[in-house]
């Protein structure tokens, strides 16, 4: 039969166990967050109507989208998922009935883009996404990056700092300055380069948009009013008290920031950032985006409130406030600053019940099978003719950290010699406790009979 | 702007938090038992090319499969993966330089089939797959049997069987009763349906395809030898001493009984069944496939060894054995069986804390980041103007075990007041050790710090 070269498609990648490992802990660590904030989880298929996504990320986005053909859903167009966000706002919109408000929830799942592959940039790759919906408070929005400030903490991040703007604000300045309202999606697609082109580049962008010399400067002047705290929305208040819709903005950040303090969340890990836009069209109120300040390291969270995205599956739309960790980004930031913590293990298993010979298998695998009944992960090695230096080296080449060893003499004498991987100090001990003394060696907590 | 029908593609589900906990308990058990059986977790893309996975499975699965396409993938043609074992193979075969044989892998994660959607069946579902790679010894298949046994005993499942089988002993049976080799193939096809149709069925169907009636007659005597113990294979061998390929299997059936006997696993959970096919192509060797026998509701798992499928995708094959456990069917049944611990909460959320009024917000919101330092899950009601009443409905509606009170009275006096859903049960607890009464009420262990 003609052999098939093994390849990948492009931008998409295997996870091998020890890989799998730090992506899981990530993971269980954010998970273990959203639970303590009260997140629920959901799941929804990867595949979605056409229709539920199109339309609602702008066309160089749509652009990204893969499309979906079968045999069986011709007259049923379908699309896989872009992001966590629109799935949420079908499901809350198909199941309203079965939802209690408040919802809060949380997604952990992949999502597709047809980007141009390139270093950190995958076409598949996950979003863990946490939302509230029904909530109109500021509180809400708190929450949110009450979820972000500890799982960053928790993964042991160093320096961070959550980003938090506001859109109507950023409406409010743009009238305030003088921007035509036709041209105020330009504007913020100009602000949203800041980062990258600096205040020189922003300007000039602007202007290149026959938007005047004056009101661009005085634009520029207002975004890049910072001390990052309260008093940068004061000073920003008493220039626009006339615009309504500027002192909703100013009023929700502050409101933003009360509940942040009285959830014991400070400015060491927040701070106003008034050339901060977000790219999606669809965000109504604070915007948050979390950066990595020290080394600088760029954004490895985004979200905010969209309060009308709902209201597209649904007669009346309802106020939602949320965020996407980009884990991929924050796997990818804890590899270079290897942030794991130092017992992680490379492999899941605990012990290696290594064969003395072919006629030692049987006790052998008895051994395996009491240990794995007492609850530790038992590997036995089944190829019984290989030396035991050669199993030996296997436990080592796997992170395997203790290996059991049942021979003729250990037989005969009801016993079992263990050895320590990581400094080679050997035990001789009764086969009916060796699964003791391995709890013992492994630090690990007795099962308790009830979570058997 | 116009609305969108939120709708769910065909065959396609969300789950709400009340089902993804039920599913993740399902999971989480599963996961544990690989674990304990040293398996480790790895991942592939949803995408594969094509030509990975075209000409694996037969015509008839490959009209099934979703195809998908991307402007800027034109050259590429993509597909959704069918099972996880043919991403398996072509990991093994793409990855070898960084895997260790023997490979024990598992592997949980959806699946796409275009299938005519009917109740159970559908067209995205999760599959659990346990394989080991590199080990021709029977003692792996003897392993995947007791993944499987050791899974569904801690699900609770009750009366349960894996029956057992044998490719080259259904070949050699073939061969015993006089089937042309070149019908062997329609022979597996047959039998296969001896579930659904019968031995009636089965004689009809070999009949009508030119098998002569002797030929038949013999057949559909072989396949029907059961005590389903070494006695069967006994009979069988005192037949058919002459034929090699029979004969290599039922020493191979011998040996994997040996293997589960040192493993204590008994006649009690595995039976030997020869008219146990298992549909795909692939197999070599023992076949496996899980029935609940009481009440009868049909198989849960499958499963077998496949020597050459790796060979696909590398210059020369591994020895490779396997299952796959059917979650989907098997959380039907414990819906239906309700096989669910008593303890499993509707909810992650542990604690509801309430809020007394516009002004109480500010402790509500302290004590909420008090209670989820200490590591218990907490949501604390964001709408502030709701009264007490409904805010303890909606504790009662969503399953939280315990709401916490905190108004004015218990803030003079550094209180809280703690109140069990389940009993009604209500305690005044000082404000610094509401969390430890918590962990003592929800019967929880204390997280230890190096946890945290």
């Amino acid at each position: 039969m003609p052999k098939i070269e093994p390849r990948l498609p492009k931008g998409m990648r295997d996870f091998l166990p020890a890989d799998m490992l730090k992506r899981e802990y990530v993971f269980s660590v954010v998970k273990e967050v959203f639970h303590l904030y009260g997140f629920e989880p959901i799941q929804t298929p990867v595949l979605e109507l056409s229709e539920t996504l199109l339309g609602k990320y702008g066309q160089d986005a749509e652009n990204l989208i893969f499309k979906v053909q079968h045999s069986r859903s011709s007259k049923e167009p379908l699309a896989m998922r872009y992001d966590l966000t629109v799935p949420l706002a079908r499901v809350v919109a198909l199941h309203e009935n079965q939802l209690t408000l408040p919802f809060k929830r949380y997604h952990m799942a992949p999502v597709w883009r047809g980007e141009r592959p390139q270093r950190g940039r995958y076409r598949e790759f996950y979003q863990c996404d946490a939302d509230i919906v029904g909530v109109p408070d500021m509180s809400a929005d708190a929450e949110i990056i009450g979820v972000v400030v500890t799982a960053l903490k928790r993964l042991n991040f160093p320096q961070f700092t959550v980003k938090v703007n506001n859109r109507k604000l950023l409406t409010g300045m743009g009238v305030y300055s003088g921007v035509p309202e036709n041209q105020l999606a330009e504007l913020y697609r100009s602000v949203d380069k800041f980062d990258k082109i600096g205040a020189d580049g922003v300007e000039k962008e602007l202007k290149s948009h026959q938007i005047e010399p004056e009101v661009v400067n005085r634009m520029m002047h207002l975004i890049q009013i910072k001390d990052g705290g309260l008093e940068s929305l004061n000073a920003l208040e008493s220039k626009m008290q006339d615009i309504p819709i500027a002192v909703e903005g100013i009023s929700e950040l502050r409101q933003l920031a009360e509940a942040l303090d009285h959830a014991y969340i400070s400015l060491e890990h927040f701070e106003f950032d008034f050339t901060m836009v977000r790219g999606l069209g669809y965000y109504t109120g604070p915007i948050f985006e979390t950066v990595i300040t020290d080394p600088n390291l760029g954004s490895v969270t985004g979200g905010g409130r969209y309060d009308n995205l709902i209201g597209l599956f649904r007669r009346e739309s309802l106020p939602t406030t949320g965020t996407s960790l980009g884990i991929e980004r924050m796997i990818d930031v804890m590899d270079l600053l290897n942030l794991y913590p130092a017992e992680l293990n490379r492999t899941v298993v605990e012990v290696l019940v290594t064969i003395f010979d072919e006629k030692g298998k049987a006790e052998a695998t008895r051994l395996a099978a009491e240990l794995r009944a007492s609850g530790v992960a038992t590997e036995f090695y089944m190829n019984g003719q290989t030396r035991l230096g050669k199993q030996i080296g296997y436990a080592d080449r796997k992170g395997i950290p203790l290996v059991a060893f049942i021979g003729p003499d250990e037989i005969a004498a009801g016993q079992v010699k263990l050895k320590h991987m990581g400094n080679g100090d050997e035990y001789i001990i009764n086969r009916d406790v060796v699964a003791s003394k391995v709890y013992e060696l492994l630090q690990k907590q007795p099962v308790r009979e009830s979570a058997r």
